[in-house]
């Protein structure tokens, strides 16, 4: 499909909690966005259609109307094959679910879908933190670790299109227990889940006293990123010892993929970073230093803060949606 | 180069502590192989002179003169660059030497380099255990731990072509320090310099007795991979305790693999393999299985012995030789 100069696409970011949506140009230039609540629990038909509202929403913030946009791009958090079924999100409650069909019918648009973080790590290389880089991996530190590989400027997703699970590889063999069943993850260490397991433990098993029970009125089933900030910077000694072991074991991810995957730049972001990244980073690459080998070779990747923010996963799927119609795919 | 189907290709194996020659046809069935002490001490250029030589006597044995061949394809423990630098080999005593150059003058053919374990696991791929398959790992236990990935039949070097260093994926933050000064390294666990070190601080630190005092004469300085698999045979405790440990951490960075980059095969060789895979592979895969995420994908891969043995990094160089050359590179 040849490319006009005002041409616009459409990006869904599609969340357990809330749907995020951007009209965005060729450049990444964000021209309209809007929010929604997911209400996931009504089930997938209805998820669909407030998708396709939000879009809606998008569109009329931008000033466009829907069918002049050339393609949408979704993210959503879940392994996503090549004909466009989501295979697995939890927190959907999604199993082999026609997402590509469902929303191209509904939108009577072009969608192209991706994993969530897949597409944010591709957004942050065509758009954001990582632009000009060609091989580069994202990092994201939220409620779990999310983390995507792109080498030679392709999504690397395995010969089952399951892959870059980068929050369960193994960083402490026999290491703590992770959500997954799985033991010594990166996620069990460097998450707001795997960070609220080890908080609970120090106050309801060793009786630490935390500024924490306070700030969640003792409440530790969850935690925003800003309250983990505001307990940082307030110098709470088990939130600074947490987030410091977090930020330790992040680092010494970050080396091993270094040593095994050599990127130009890797990205870190995610809600946590968002709030804590410029704190955490010099720690982050002194941990990564040390655990890169050669130890010379990383001199040669960048760290670098994800610059997208909220829009990261939208703008990540407009980059792919984008890519995709150009490619002919 | 339009390819004759009588065209032959040399592979030479550059190794510490011997060179390995074999000229094969382009179906990787080797017509001749040769081998010879590398004495790497006499320092670059010898050495050189000694690589053409051990190729001479390949050629010898296959019953063809050397101008015959098409290309020749060289495996050094080295990372090489696109240029064919070999950027630092400290067995060899290389530091940015000009390999590619050097050996194609001497043989006056053109000549492909790469490093070893990247020759191993492309040969393993294309004549070998993962024939088939277009995204694999290889993982070669012999006095380090060797590594190689290749995607959509693509070696993985990173941006900066010092990447794949498998050996050196962090599986134990803060873990037991490596040969190469970092901690909780692969190879530290799962390589003859690992298991030895862990054996000396048993035997000298603890005063554990081993059946290895025996057998290698009370100088735990090195060991073969035939006398680790005598003592394991013999039942020898701490023996099979190493053994077991050094299966577990590498099944559990096999599964962190499969986590990373879901490939469809991974090949599993090198000197202690070789003696001892068939005894230690259903450990290896029940460790892998345990650490892969989503744990459905571990039914994704393969695990699987090499089949190339002594011949790998020869028939690999030969195999990339041949990719190149045809390739126009």
């Amino acid at each position: 499909m040849p490319k006009k100069a005002a041409e616009l696409v459409g990006g869904i970011d599609i969340g357990g909690t809330k749907l995020h949506a951007v009209v965005a140009d060729q450049q990444g230039r964000v021209l309209g966005r809007a929010r929604k609540k997911s209400k996931a629990e009504r089930g997938f038909a209805p998820l669909m259609r407030r998708a396709a509202e939000v879009l809606g929403d998008a569109c009329r913030t931008a000033g466009v109307k829907r069918p002049r946009l050339a393609a949408v791009g979704v993210g959503a958090p879940s392994p996503v094959l090549p004909d466009g079924t989501a295979v697995r999100a939890p927190n959907l409650g999604w199993e082999n679910v026609p997402l590509v069909e469902t929303l191209a019918r509904a939108l009577k648009l072009p969608v192209h879908a991706a994993n969530d973080c897949d597409a944010g790590t591709f957004g942050e290389l065509v758009f954001g933190a990582a632009r000009g880089a060609s091989t580069a991996i994202g990092l994201f530190m939220g409620t779990g670790l999310g983390g995507s590989i792109v080498i030679d400027g392709k999504l690397v997703t395995g010969a089952n299109h399951k892959a870059a699970e980068l929050g369960h590889m193994v960083v402490v063999v026999g290491g703590r227990r992770c959500g997954c069943g799985n033991r010594g993850c990166l996620e069990a260490y460097a998450s707001k889940a795997g960070m609220l397991r080890r908080i609970r433990h120090h106050v309801l098993c060793e009786g630490h006293q935390t500024l924490l029970g306070e700030l969640l009125d003792g409440d530790f089933s969850a935690i925003r990123s800003s309250v983990l900030a505001e307990a940082y910077g307030a110098e709470d000694p088990l939130t600074v010892e947490t987030l410091h072991e977090a930020a330790d074991v992040l680092g010494a991810a970050v080396g091993s993929l270094l040593t095994m995957l050599g990127p130009e730049v890797v990205v870190l972001g995610g809600g946590v970073l968002e709030q804590l990244g410029r704190a955490l980073l010099p720690r982050i690459e002194s941990a990564a230093a040390r655990s890169t080998f050669p130890r010379s070779a990383f001199g040669d990747s960048e760290l670098r803060l994800s610059r997208l923010g909220d829009d990261a996963v939208a703008l990540g799927a407009v980059a792919l949606a984008l890519r995709r119609t150009g490619d002919g795919r």
